[in-house]
């Protein structure tokens, strides 16, 4: 029924380079199997991501033909026929995480690692590289499978349009940096360290606000974001300015090492102080040691990877890092790592963003774009500008 | 080394009848034996509990002569010769719970129900009937052992009494609030309903909101308790109008059922609707199953008693009640009662306090009163205002 | 394709009595619609439960007509076209809960509180009245709905087939009594009271000693239930002696009280010592409270019913019970109630098997018998039997 | 009263040497100061570790004259006077972890991580480099502080003797290896995969099968120790053999990678295969991520260092291991890590040995031995015997 509608979407092309280009109308179909239980969204806002960057960058053996995006909003247009508890006119949020909701793992919610959508390991995702080759949704139109099971639908789809700005973080980021903060032990009283001002790191200082933290301190190199985290309440540290990081956080907290660290940075850490500039993938595995107290918890969202091509050394590109763990081991840490199951939040997080107790489109300063200004997002976002992008590819996100 | 001092102290003297007399100066022992691990408080701020309203009522076997008085902070001006962590000079706040910090309860962080200071069941506190005879702490000085263990020492003695409104809430009412929520289950994004907007309920509330919770719904029966529940950002519904409960809820939350339960009423409770009035020991509980969503939690802070020598009927003397428990059962609820072990709590909500991020002192409306003014304290809080009454007995309390 | 076979099952007729029944075969539907997420089982054993029997006591408003049997293990013989990860020939154990896999409580582990598969209200279970109106399985053939979500597979058909006799067991009672104990809180070194020796109080006391128990008791007025629960291993309390049951806990403990307590009864409780033969609904909750140390939790397997016709009196018709709640109270105790959320647990109860950690058949006293022997079977069991009868409808149950 | 006693004690005096000398009988003192809350212990049993293995292998910075042994069960003898709740003739099991009971770690259970009792960093042990400078117990007489809250009575001294084989492993090893595995999330049903089959792995292998597990692999190099896990029911790896793990993982369990890792081996780890014989300090925790499943925990009661001056490279001489951490993260593993909190759990390991539920004491295979054999035991410890050796310094252990 929708064979009339075109598709166009953001296209990898290379190391650097992202364009717009025509696509395929997505099918009911994976491969030359028919897929019942999913559906065809338009999509209403698709945002890109810090991941996607990884991708761009060259960072990763994505190849070029690869249509991107795992952020996902979207108005159901067409359902499969064993889809039964949607119908087409919902407005449902996508995880970025594909899940068929049938296999161990998903029956005890650990979607992010899905034993069936992904031949070569445990986990999939739209758009990404290594994740299963499913299409990617920074597109016109997509398809999402396993429907029922995946899709978040909204109470109201015109109560959905007025907070999409809001509810369009519910794929991702809102989820992954909460769960960094949950894995971190983050609760009411807590005082916590951000690493990463990037738009997952204030998502997490955000959701570290929502679960009751006392103080939220948030460091990173880039002035403009840390002045972003600022805006909402958030005590700054900037990497670069010299000094040692315990008597930062002691001047702040009254204390020199924090309750409890999230990893927002991942594997494309770079050193601080008078190494800021070089990359040093350990840096924030290391500094989460030294800097939470102990008994403390390490939440870590930020994406470590088993190879990396473009790394500084040998090891690393084996994934492997030189870690200081006999200091976590000495303050008992425990490390909490992988892809946020994002179904275990979207809900919660939504009743949040619906009732709302948290502004997290401010937070992370959504900057609203049509599709074919999705080039200059990447290349803006890349540059470390404080915005989190969301694509319209359909113009349909209010004013 | 204080016997220079007198002692003052709110007592009660029967029925409907409390009154500020001469009592005894305490002292570093139990009976005949010396506390040399217990401290001297010269006490800053003593609040008035709903649940000495039990006593005072005659609703207990309480005698004429006990010293009433649980939710304490004060100063130290004596240490046993025991003590190691604390000094003369420190402020702090006193769990209302006694504990020994060396039963197996206490090691399991079970301090209500500790094994060793209360020869006639597990769980002490100050000034209780049936709580191990402890001497209470509405009053100018008290003592208070395993200080070391019971006691949260604040960081800094000024910044303590610039926020003493909030802190003195530490030794109760907050963490018995909070206690009800974090056993019903609440966290970001739930709804909850809070049964009774006395002081408990509107600091359940509170904390409530400090956990994230999308939408709190207080019920009450008394127009003044309701509206400071709405001064603080909770909805509310008034338990005299006609109409079901669930369709009061549905026009809130568009759902006819909460995701968490809060009981801060207990066993005094009326009936509500056109049954408001008569005394239903179990009408909450009941209220509870009914209102709770399949597979939710009921947190059930307000105090349920073994016997209740004033209750209507014979059942309810013997502490029975008719409980619709089936319901309950058929809808997959668990029940979790007790007395909150405050000391899980107050650091955390300490530092909640002093970081600005909750303002607990509004939300239950503290009045500072003198000593001299409790029994008039008494009188208002039993007629059911919407106040909290904090007893300043040196006037230490800034304006 | 199986219009060819016939079909038999058992069939409520009316008070007291059961009957072996042609009924109609199988098809993938619901009502008029297409199931295509199910599948056909040809069923290799099915259990009686004792809560067939409310039922065929006349407890219940079941009418005549209603094919019983919710324990069911099968053989795949069909599936439907959305089935993806089975196939024809798999064996499988089937959960006696009835789940979605798609709406927020099946999402959430709450798979005994499916919100889609009852019109009335969560949850729902085969061949049992106001359950969803499910066909029973205590027959030769039985559809499964969202198969690739309830079911659980065995890795290997030999060898399932050869342990049968502990499999059938993982479709109710061996998650149930083990779901009764880890709400309980029973874990390593555990002292435990089992209110109950029919098979589910036997399998909770079996599921006791998986998780580590230090002792288990197991109390019961039928001297051979009793005998069976000495049998492996556990500590006995006949309820028709004189004396106190603390002081009969205290013979085997040391103590007075246990740590963990699990009513495997429900709403049919009888009065023990002289009260013993009258019906006493609250019973075995109020010696939960009597019995279960301060801070212990109660797990509730046990049934309780909203609305009992048959019950003592007019309160217990209306599932209203009289409980000792400030009793509860006191000693901080939490209540764990609903059906067992099967899935939760019996891929892991699987493994035990496979692995000759657990002989459940041994515990319960599995009997096997022929469709045709059901009714005996059901009245046997009525009369208090200590065992567990499996109907083998197509004799393929090793001897 | 108690200086007419001598006292000897294990003394390290310099790398690969212990010897038993002349020591100080204990006093109730801390440095120069009074320890009214502690007891002088004459020494019932006291263990030689692993972990005093390395101090005396000159891995570590610990000084000649170091009394040793932290696995100490006694006799009270003598009571500080601010001891309450135990008194002369109590037969006690020491945590080998000293505690104040009076800090926020300690209130939370983490009594790992004393803030109280070591100047140098939280955490304290006996007889122990870097640890708080405490005398060890390997040795006649000892002194224990803050005796109350640290020391775990049991229940009869008669039935103690009895088992003491069994309940001198309550102070370490025990609870050690049973943390390791709650802490890699094992229970009924997992699969597991101990690494290490010295002391504490044996104790981690039969701690998994009191939880529970469906199957427990141990792997070593040594055969007499992988004899000894078969022993009680283990599945071993010998890996000096060639062929890959998942290899031999699939022949056991029909899976390639296991539910629950522990790493009972730490820091002076060694390559397996070919490249057995080559320290490798992180080859377990490399093993770990590859053979544990996506979502499994990895608990790590293994000893990491802060500094290792004998370490094979500069790297490990500061603790920095190369760790394939990107391998651990695309499998969503957590890591937990640290000295084990002994109070959390040897009260219920005590019940399992009383109550017969365990044989900790043949799992691990205990010789006792006289305190002249002391260096002996060392040795032959070093030489990778499979037995623990047991010190019993009064000739009070009954043969």
């Amino acid at each position: 029924m929708c064979a009339i509608h075109g598709n166009r979407g953001v296209v990898y092309t290379g190391p650097g380079k992202v364009e717009v280009q025509s696509i395929a109308f997505p099918e009911l179909s994976i491969g030359k199997r028919a897929c019942h239980h999913g559906v065809i969204l338009k999509v209403v806002s698709t945002n890109i991501c810090g991941s996607d960057q990884h991708m761009v960058r060259g960072r990763t053996t994505a190849e070029a033909g690869l249509v991107l995006g795992h952020e996902i909003t979207g108005q159901i247009i067409e359902c499969g026929r064993d889809v039964e508890y949607l119908k087409v006119g919902d407005i449902v949020s996508v995880p970025f995480n594909i899940a068929c909701g049938r296999c161990r793992n998903c029956k005890e919610g650990k979607t992010g690692i899905c034993l069936n959508v992904n031949p070569a390991r445990p986990g999939a995702a739209y758009g990404y590289v290594d994740m299963g080759g499913w299409v990617g949704g920074q597109s016109e139109y997509v398809m999402v499978p396993y429907a029922d099971f995946n899709l978040l639908k909204f109470p109201d789809p015109n109560q959905a349009m007025d907070k999409i700005r809001d509810l369009t973080l519910l794929s991702d980021i809102f989820p992954t940096g909460f769960h960094g903060c949950v894995t971190a032990g983050v609760g009411p009283g807590s005082t916590v360290y951000i690493a990463g001002a990037g738009p997952v790191g204030l998502a997490a200082a955000a959701s570290a606000q929502l679960l009751g933290a006392a103080c939220v301190i948030v460091g990173d190199m880039i002035p403009d974001r840390l002045a972003q985290a600022r805006s909402f309440g958030c005590e700054t540290i900037d990497l670069r300015e010299e000094g040692s990081m315990e008597d930062k956080i002691e001047r702040i907290l009254g204390e020199r090492e924090v309750d409890a660290f999230v990893d927002c940075v991942g594997f494309e850490a770079h050193g601080c102080g008078c190494d800021h500039g070089k990359e040093q993938p350990a840096t924030v595995l290391n500094s989460a040691m030294a800097l939470t107290r102990a008994g403390g918890q390490i939440g870590i969202p930020g994406l470590y990877v088993t190879e990396d091509p473009g790394a500084v050394d040998e090891a690393a590109k084996q994934g492997a890092l030189s870690m200081r763990f006999g200091l976590g081991w000495a303050k008992s840490h425990s490390f909490h790592t992988g892809q946020c199951p994002v179904m275990k939040y979207h809900r919660p997080l939504m009743q949040a963003i619906l009732f709302d107790k948290v502004k997290i489109a401010d937070a992370v300063n959504v900057q609203v774009i049509s599709l074919d200004q999705a080039a200059q997002g990447y290349a803006e976002f890349d540059g470390g500008v404080a915005k989190k992008f969301v694509i319209d590819p359909h113009g349909m996100v209010p004013a």
